[in-house]
């Protein structure tokens, strides 16, 4: 039985589904791949927890669930630590980075947290899209003087093996597109305001159900696509892409009127997020709402479905669809990392 | 740059594609990875090629294409020898096994290609699915202890990456259901049929296609699909499934008057192949034609689409799809085998 310890800093939605996984699937992890996960530290927003016998994730789960912070954690809370000082001060073999997005700040404490980290040789695994749309080069050239693994596969469209498909299994080709649908929260609001919901009333829903976080900018602005495109700009088509690349048009310009048209013809909206080689072998990116006929392979999408085709040389085209009833599958991402680590 | 030696058996359809991917991407591959692919020895039915120095693909392709037999090849032809023969002889990395599936000959001469090549020390690659569904437990214990590997990305929905998806991608999840359209000529026939061309027009625009092979009994019964089925349960399930463990049912019950009556009501049929897991952990396994509505997840294929579709607890449910206007995405699976290898 091999033992890995493991920090988590951020411990909202995604943070405390992975740590029910964990929970849950412990005996099937030891029996079928040898391995013990053993969750040593976790940060939230006021305060840490770390003993390095391990957390009981239990109690973890119930202090969040009861809104409180793990800094109240019994055997182990430190209610002064920052992310930072948790990452500093833990002996562990990973860090799990889930804090939020937070592109205005720099992408902090996530960036922070994941240099320090990797500093120290831990490897990183991460469904955070700020530290790696802006700072990915510099991440990755870490990770490589380190000799440790940053794997990410939870941050572009969820539980979507996005980054796994594009890097291991479009190996040899020419990727002469790549079209996806990455985000949830614009084809959930557009498809609730096409069907005649306010926009306020269709943002409110998407808020209950998860799929969208604060005042909504990142995602109806179309920040959080673009970062997804950059990061799949440079790991799966290597080319050093900033945010600053993408062509973004976000879908708070479309009224409701033109959804509501484009439902009556049996088309429907998608914010989509295109990278177009081009005769030279650079790429276009672009993010931009679009009306899809039901023949176009992502035009079939529901309002819980993401999407990454990859269109290639030799491989044809490829596309690929997940439904996410709530955003477990984006957690497990991170288990899955994991698993490509130690499996 | 490492020099990975080759061996082909089998130089039909996949094989000829597999020669012209090679050709046409030695610099890429060269540059990309490091890696220079030689091409030491290929069988054809009439006689082998060996030349340890690399035979030239440019005088291979142009045998095959002009109807001759690498027998003939200039510097190396060797006209007795059969594929074992050639593996037998061969100093080679790893064999490409791309011969016929050939079920009713026992999955030879594949299979015995196949266990001489593992323990002469050489890596295994092949979309041929005979021997995987005749021996596969067997074939990969060999490969354990002889600590080579034996990939088969190809064997499953062309260039669908399902092998890869299943058991690298799920890593971690219970597999609640596999339900996949993994066989391209009985949906091609299917189409054609329901617009109203006769079953016999039908099977000799399939073979046209290439999509069809021999008198169709393979495809059309159900076999290749049931093959699949078989190896995606090994693979991916663990479970020691064999064909007599399918429930399989062909398309050749189907009249055309059902062909027809389905599209009109806006449906298609295509031959599903399941893997549906029962309370007490087992699956259980089918293969039989379905009528599916357009809001299926299988329900938008086209005549040139095959998928795979995996339901599980934590990765939500994840549907992928291929477009091959040709074979050629299933024969540069062999190449993504041998990056998973050495790249």
């Amino acid at each position: 039985m091999k033992k890995i310890r493991l920090v988590l800093t951020g411990i909202g939605n995604l943070g405390q589904r992975f740590c029910r996984i964990l929970f849950d699937k412990d005996a099937q992890l030891q029996e079928r791949y040898g391995l013990r996960f053993v969750l040593v530290g976790a940060a939230d927003s006021r305060g840490a927890a770390y003993n390095h016998k391990g957390l009981d994730l239990a109690e973890v789960l119930l202090l969040k669930a009861t809104g409180g912070s793990v800094s109240k954690y019994g055997e182990g809370g430190r209610p002064g630590w920052s992310a930072q000082t948790l990452v500093e001060f833990a002996e562990a073999d990973v860090l799990l980075e889930a804090t939020p997005v937070n592109l205005q700040q720099r992408a902090e404490p996530g960036l922070s947290c994941m240099r320090l980290a990797m500093r120290h040789g831990m490897h990183v695994i991460t469904p955070n899209k700020g530290p790696l749309a802006l700072a990915y080069r510099e991440l990755q050239a870490l990770a490589q003087t380190q000799r440790v693994q940053l794997r990410f596969d939870g941050a572009v469209a969820g539980g979507l093996p996005a980054i796994n498909l594009g890097t291991r299994d479009m190996r040899g080709a020419i990727i002469e597109r790549i079209d996806g649908v990455p985000n949830l929260a614009t084809g959930f609001v557009m498809d609730q305001v096409a069907e005649g919901t306010p926009w306020e009333e269709a943002l409110s829903r998407a808020r209950l159900e998860g799929v969208l976080d604060g005042d909504g900018a990142w995602d109806l602005e179309g920040w959080d696509a673009a970062a997804k495109l950059v990061i799949l700009a440079n790991a799966v088509l290597d080319i050093p892409a900033t945010l600053d690349d993408v062509s973004r048009t976000g879908i708070l310009g479309l009224t409701p009127a033109e959804l509501a048209a484009a439902r009556k013809r049996g088309e429907r909206y998608r914010l989509l997020a295109c990278a177009e080689r081009q005769p030279e072998g650079d790429y276009r990116l672009s993010v931009a709402p679009a009306t899809l006929t039901p023949q176009h392979p992502l035009g079939a999408l529901g309002s819980k479905h993401m999407a990454i085709r990859y269109t290639t040389d030799i491989y044809g085209a490829l596309t690929t669809i997940i439904e996410e009833a709530d955003p477990t599958p984006s957690a497990a991402t991170m288990l899955r990392d994991l698993l490509d680590i130690y499996g």
